[in-house]
């Protein structure tokens, strides 16, 4: 099996690597060798630590995807348009497998590149552009299809949850933890993919597709990045037994709309979600009737993302094929998204309010005159906290509310701010249940 | 594809069912339907709550193994010999594909049965063998064919876990707390292949097999029961900030010998495997290049079991095949075990002693002699514990060792009893590394 890799960052290296290493095993194993017979990337000149003989040189990616010396296109380009969509577009209409870890393309542009496949009779696969190293795509599509899948959670984002880990580790506020993670490489240069939450929203789009059988609907998302939250959220949140995460969720109401988030979340100690730390990434399904499954890996970096990418390769290589959204796309249903504002759940909420007596009384009316129950409430700082706080009269009060409406929160925070209540920006976060 | 289905306890009947609830999908995704064509069951008469209609009735599971009315056989009567054997080998050797959950059957004659399906190039699946809902089987055998797996480690019976958690959140004895699992149906009327340690040995020489390339050696498992530990041991690993688990564990040695193991464990509450409780089974393999991956799912039952029996007919279905251990059987390594007396592992070591003056000095002095270095050591009776103690007027005195070859710590041990200061027979487990 011939194969070309375009784009040689980390992962293509790091793929080259894997399948050196493994040939002999094949060989032994009486299977066809994997070779790679063209690559593609920027710049030519440069020492990878990698051989590269025996593979063609291509300066453009389109034309590796097309060319008649290879089988199977590997697309390690990224972006959901431009070349690595050409690219990937190409090598289908000229019936070559394409494998890819291109997370923002499948998400964005699934479905036409999905079809273009069915149509061509050709496999498209993609472990690798979720939960790295985590094979949650085969396990979803696979092992799970025989089942009905309730609801899918996750932690997708390794950037985001070292923050986060970090961020509770040590104390320290957002904005030094991330420039730590810069000089470390753990986030970007520019980390706004990442911390913004996009990354995990591609990645989550997609798991719903497979998960449910909907069309896949990036758009639809709901998205909030983990910029928001302070240290004194993190010390308050471990107060109340919980840990922030970034979590995404996406799952089916019982009017079948479909519901897909990203957000900042106080998730209680004994959750499993809560004990995934640092750079792992770790997805919960709970499918009828197998039940609760977990599956916690690396996120990503070369080695877990590789051998996604190879896995998929070996797949090809024995002649296992499933349909890439693990149904016909004809099959998939539009799912109306589900209004975020009607999501019932409890709350974190942090006010900033002016040392006033009488402010206390005054929110808890404005909570019960908008039928928000409390289920606890701090009026103290937490030890370590009040860095962040709007001026030195303020004083927080956090308050996790018993389930309600998100929009009725809103609402009464609103009317709070309205009547002069808060010194600060509150912040809002969803509690998930233990 | 028409398939029969032989054994109808509970797995067999939520297989049925859920095949039935998935029909009217695998039409519209366009897909082969999965008809039961023939049954197979001791008693006939008997309400299962399923509908037979279609399915032709068997007395003998051999001949509808051969019947020419299908092309898939489902073993679901289970042991390692007798009609399971037959008919697995007869429904190959007839051309018939295989799906089974017997555990027994690949762990003891793997090698036999694979070798045969692989003659006769029909697939043979067992999913559902081990860890129940958890798709552990695919994973190692497909996810991470590219990578080399340095250890498989996991928790693999049900039973034990509940069994030993339950000791643990209510103090309460083994012995009682088996016969409430018994009432509950978490635990066999014959409890002996759950506790004994029996079962988790032969899902573990499977994963075994699967991880390292290994022929099939259940014999070579070193297999150790939860009778043993007591609510003393459950009570003094919570001092020492662990929680006591049945692990099992296979890895290669730097000499490449296969340590396989199932042994009550002291695992430190941050590793892992401390937070998997209750009925749910999890599995962790270290593979290189993708670093530590686990896996968690509800380990048996009629859901999760019936699912996973689903997952691999769903693959006959869509032509996915792989050979049944990974690899083909001419590839599979003989690999020498590795001695136990020769592991090095940290050590819990709890004596009951005679309470005199100048024991504990003796103690530690042998201990000392014998090259085994204290980390951590109790002598005083943990809250609530002591009610298992051999004499009111002995004590218990709790060790654990630093890493020490356990031939060291056992003849240390040896040498106590030799000099009569042990008034019971000691207890010695494993802990396991943070």
């Amino acid at each position: 099996m011939r194969i070309g890799v375009a784009g040689l960052g980390t992962v293509g290296v790091g793929l080259l690597k894997l399948l050196a290493a493994n040939e002999s095993a094949r060989k032994l194993e009486g299977l066809a060798p994997i070779l790679v017979t063209g690559v593609s990337a920027r710049t030519r000149e440069k020492d990878r630590g990698v051989s590269l003989a025996g593979a063609a040189w291509w300066d453009d990616a389109r034309d590796l995807a097309t060319s008649d010396d290879i089988d199977v296109f590997v697309e390690l380009i990224g972006g959901s348009e431009g070349v690595a969509k050409d690219a990937v577009l190409a090598a289908i209409a000229a019936g070559k497998h394409v494998v890819t870890a291109n997370k923002a393309l499948i998400a964005e542009n699934g479905r036409a590149v999905s079809e273009a496949a069915e149509e061509a009779g050709v496999g498209l696969f993609f472990e690798a552009a979720v939960a790295g190293g985590a094979p949650v795509v085969r396990i979803i599509r696979d092992a799970l299809a025989p089942t009905k899948i309730q609801y899918v959670s996750g932690i997708l984002n390794g950037t985001c949850n070292y923050i986060l880990s970090e961020m509770e580790r040590t104390g320290r506020p957002y904005a030094d933890i991330l420039s730590d993670a810069q000089e470390l490489g753990y986030a970007e240069a520019d980390p706004s993919f990442d911390v913004g939450g996009i990354d995990a929203a591609h990645k989550l789009a997609i798991l719903a597709s497979l998960c449910f059988g909907t069309t896949l609907s990036f758009s639809d998302v709901v998205i909030d990045g983990i910029d928001k939250v302070s240290s004194d959220d993190v010390a308050f949140a471990a107060e109340v037994g919980c840990r922030i995460k970034s979590v995404a969720y996406a799952g089916l109401t019982d009017e079948g709309a479909l519901a897909q988030r990203v957000q900042s979340t106080l998730v209680p100690l004994e959750h499993p979600l809560a004990a995934v730390s640092g750079v792992f990434n770790a997805v919960t399904v709970d499918a009828d009737p197998v039940g609760r499954l977990m599956i916690e890996g690396r996120g990503a970096g070369e080695g877990p993302t590789a051998a996604a990418v190879a896995s998929d390769l070996y797949d090809i290589a024995s002649g296992r094929f499933a349909p890439p959204l693990g149904a016909p796309i004809h099959t998939l249903r539009d799912a109306a998204p589900a209004p975020d504002a009607e999501r019932v759940s409890r709350y974190y909420l942090r006010l900033t309010v002016s040392d006033l007596a009488g402010v206390a009384a005054s929110v808890t009316e404005t909570l019960a005159e908008h039928s928000v129950s409390i289920e606890t409430m701090l009026q103290k700082p937490p030890a370590g906290a009040g860095e962040e706080d709007a001026s030195p009269r303020s004083v927080p009060m956090v308050i996790v509310t018993h389930p309600c409406p998100q929009r009725a929160l809103r609402t009464a925070v609103a009317k709070m701010s309205d009547l002069g209540f808060l010194a600060a920006e509150p912040s809002v976060f969803p509690v998930e249940s233990a």
